[in-house]
């Protein structure tokens, strides 16, 4: 069994030092015993076994293999959409698509949240931990962009920053996500022109 | 333990005979435990109980658990989505989203499907079989939708069908499925005419 036996230079007196390393080893395996078992059947145990570790570090880190599984959401969500402002709506929606496509074929995203969101219809607190990790931010930088470009007369105004999220991320998500097709060559520029015609019809 | 004793008028000589409504209750007791426990968890054993018959009638009538899952999963499918034909794109797109909203908040769709769509990762018979019954036909839909549009006028030749459908259901499923929010009165008649000129764009 491993624990952390941990020595650092400067630790804070009186605090709980963490190996980052064998932190990182759990956050690996947790990947890992995604991919292969899915949240369902996921075990502590299991993360455990496959990162090298005892059980107690694993516990001393997360609680539950929910808060576990939270906690790399966060993460991922936090290098988060950025509010592009490039100074079009063209260009910000094009900019948002580039970070999305990106995003969305992190296995975070591919694999980790469509397995969350089947388990949030069961478990409240899973839902609402999506919501405030991901969606409020991509609704939050979306209602930038529109609110930019009805500042500049590219939207009219009222434009529903919740709609003009549904049309940008939208295709991509269901192409990526559901169909798990490729992206042909353009499909990111086409889509960016599609979104600002259909915002604007 | 219940079997299926059946004695029905006009069994075809030599021919298993399976209760209807015992077929029936499994089918209804499937869709209470992926709702209550999800696919990995579900057991042929569990459904039974839940049904109030034995394991036998289930396994007379189905192999396993993924093979009656992708039963419902087919029969939900065969309802599917009609080749709409009503003269124009914006009909044709409006009455696709118009099935597809009901299609979206039936349990199959918001449920069971991105069970398995997460399952698929892992399966690839489940993702063959998810292609056959739902993706190939919709983009049979799609691909006629796109043709008649092009034969009159209303849209570019070559226009890629794919892309179309990526266009037309993308956004509906985002909002439905993923973010979980309801439809807002006019929504439908908005998509349906953002998709049109995203398609033109």
């Amino acid at each position: 069994m491993t624990t952390d036996p941990g020595t650092p230079r400067r630790a804070p007196a009186g605090a709980a030092v963490l190996r980052e390393d064998v932190t990182d080893a759990i956050r690996a395996a947790v990947f890992e015993e995604l991919a292969a078992v899915g949240f369902a059947r996921m075990s502590i145990e299991g993360i455990a076994r496959r990162a090298g570790v005892g059980k107690t570090a694993v516990y001393r880190r997360w609680k539950s293999k929910l808060s576990l599984v939270l906690d790399l959401v966060s993460a991922f969500a936090a290098e988060g959409l950025p509010a592009p402002a490039t100074g079009s709506l063209y260009g910000d929606v094009r900019a948002l698509l580039e970070v999305a496509s990106h995003a969305l074929r992190h296995p975070v995203a591919s694999q980790v949240i469509p397995d969350l969101l089947v388990e949030a219809a069961r478990h409240p607190e899973i839902s609402d931990a999506i919501k405030t990790a991901l969606l409020d931010p991509q609704q939050g930088v979306a209602a930038l962009v529109v609110r930019d470009a009805v500042a500049r007369g590219e939207l009219p105004e009222p434009t529903d920053p919740d709609r003009a999220l549904d049309l940008i991320v939208g295709p991509l998500y269901w192409r990526l996500v559901v169909v798990r097709a490729g992206l042909p060559k353009g499909y990111l520029d086409e889509l960016a022109r599609g979104a600002v015609a259909a915002l604007r019809a």
